[in-house]
């Protein structure tokens, strides 16, 4: 069966209904479906209304509240910790970064660490929030543990995002998200529906072998750090995603390593909790407490256009510029609409019925 | 012939004499030397007094400043830029993580970005000066274009490293510091020596082709990005590395992507400079901006510990914690000494002649 197609609209009036339904005040129904919904506009599909069942059922266990009550909880000129409160961290990501960019007004840039949230969708969304003050914007979270550092059979980070973003002038922004993994575990559903084999440097099997079985994280194995293995440099995606762990958690007193909550409600809590729910590190950085922003944006023109000039490897057909796919998407799908597994329609479509809301 | 050993107090008293004699201050020629022999000591022998005779050309080639007058030329409560006025890197990013340590001392972090400069050593030297002060420190610099962005066969990057340190408790501090590339050009060196081939993703050839010479870069190669490859995510590597260049270079004024000027001396320079020299990038940021620093620690200890216990996969000896390699040489090292290539001694006797000081 073919992709349904739903257009940006339908999905935001029903995603934001839901978030309504399980308590959520106005401004954070809206906020929430804001973040969620650029997933799906930026072609992350794996982030985005598929979640909603999944936020739901946290909100269910009651490990999601859906009135937060949202706090900094220890600050100086340049730096915060809110304590989110278990809210969603698609709430609870946006107040930071919030909060992180009025402290770069003040005193040049704003570094927010942040406890007890829930996931926050895709990193890009947080970060993008600095484009329009003219700063730069940064955005982390930590994730429940799917990845093996270099020579362990243990899993013990999350695929641990960074995004970074920088504004340009005529050029689009530079916008670079990428999970510190080789792939992201979407890419591996996306192998699994389709029965194919993983490329080498992915996956390792439950005894730390190399492994080419998408299945292989539901017996026992794990992701692997970007590199994929030692002589490949996977020593630093592992450095990466701790470093990912040490900004979200270390420093804001969230859980981290191995003892970070798992995302799917129906896996029991980790026994020992170090912290308070997942952690996340949002930072904003005003071009201008460097050097003008025309300046600024000017050089970053001339170099998005050096980049695609670049003369591309026989068979390749441009070199793209971090943000440029996503970027792509997001103009095609909101003309297009944004097309949808028969599953996640089939999963919508439950929601709806619980909740009594109209979707499609 | 095997490598000669020399004392780490040998290599201080000859390198601080060379620097004196091309006009460095005492301050100057004592900084610059720590910084360049905490590569030896810290087992990065691409990077130490093995480049003393490249500093000394550059030097010759009216390159390098040994007189630099180091200045802020911009500056917010939490940001500075400073100019290094064609100076040693080893000198001026040492300058510049000071001023970042004092603006985190006063609002909570500091960061600093770096235009004309020269190369810096390594970063962890840099970030480490964080540590004893609690905070955590970052270090990044730009370098000459050696990698191809994905799908690439123009050169447009450095291998623009990456370095965050972390203090923490009874455990030693965690020390991450990585080339944003599947491998160090150093590492391509030994295996010229050894006439061995790169591994798969190391490298590609003059038309961007797959290949394991490690003689490519000579003909028109580059360095690949870490992931090597699109399926293997070497377009994370690539991010990554245009990260680094863009704090480093786009907020300070530097030159940026393929115009940063070259380490040898006898490259001549592009012709086409959109800055000043290369750029770095240091921040620091106090624990106790965020939360205490004994709860920081005893976390971290507590973090560091748990990858230690992590079960390895049969056949390694045990998992690491980002640092330990490097700490490992520095111990050896300070107490047998430090082990030199006979080229390396040849080039140092060399300098010693040109300069009449002692060597060895």
């Amino acid at each position: 069966m073919p992709d349904q197609l739903f257009s940006y609209q339908q999905l935001f009036d029903f995603t934001q209904s839901v978030f309504h339904k399980i308590g959520c005040s106005d401004a954070h129904a809206h906020t929430a479906t804001r973040a969620l919904l650029s997933a799906d506009l930026r072609g992350i599909d794996s982030h985005g209304v598929a979640r909603l069942g999944g936020y739901v059922r946290l909100w269910e266990a009651k490990r999601v509240n859906a009135t937060p009550d949202l706090k900094v909880i220890h600050e100086t000129p340049s730096t915060a910790v809110v304590d989110g409160d278990s809210g969603l961290g698609l709430v609870v990501a946006p107040f930071a970064m919030q909060i992180a960019i009025e402290k770069a007004k003040h005193v040049g840039t704003g570094w927010v660490s942040v406890q007890n949230s829930n996931h926050f969708g895709i990193a890009a969304h947080h970060a993008m929030m600095a484009l329009q003050y003219d700063m730069m914007g940064i955005a982390m979270t930590n994730a429940s543990p799917l990845v093996a550092p270099t020579f362990s059979i243990d899993k013990m980070l999350g695929t641990n995002p960074i995004c970074v973003v920088a504004p340009a002038g005529s050029e689009p922004p530079f916008v670079a998200d990428l999970a510190t993994t080789t792939a992201a575990n979407g890419k591996l559903e996306i192998l699994q529906r389709k029965n194919l084999q993983t490329p080498d440097g992915w996956v390792q099997d439950k005894d730390g072998n190399p492994t080419n079985d998408p299945h292989a994280l539901k017996t026992g194995g794990a992701l692997l750090p970007l590199g994929g293995d030692r002589e490949h440099g996977s020593h630093k995606g592992y450095a990466l995603g701790a470093v990912v762990d040490i900004f979200s958690a270390l420093l804001s007193g969230a859980n981290y390593a191995p003892w970070v909550p798992p995302f799917p409600a129906y896996v029991s809590m980790p026994v020992q909790q170090p912290g308070k729910g997942i952690g996340h590190f949002l930072g904003a950085m005003r071009i201008d407490a460097f050097r003008p922003a025309a300046d600024f944006k000017k050089d970053m023109d001339h170099w998005i256009q050096g980049f695609r000039a670049c003369k591309t490897i026989p068979g390749e057909e441009k070199v793209l510029v971090p943000g440029d796919p996503e970027r792509e998407f997001e103009v095609e799908r909101l003309k297009q609409g944004i097309p949808l597994l028969e599953t996640v329609v089939n999963d919508l479509n439950e929601i709806a019925k619980r909740f009594s809301v109209t979707f499609g």
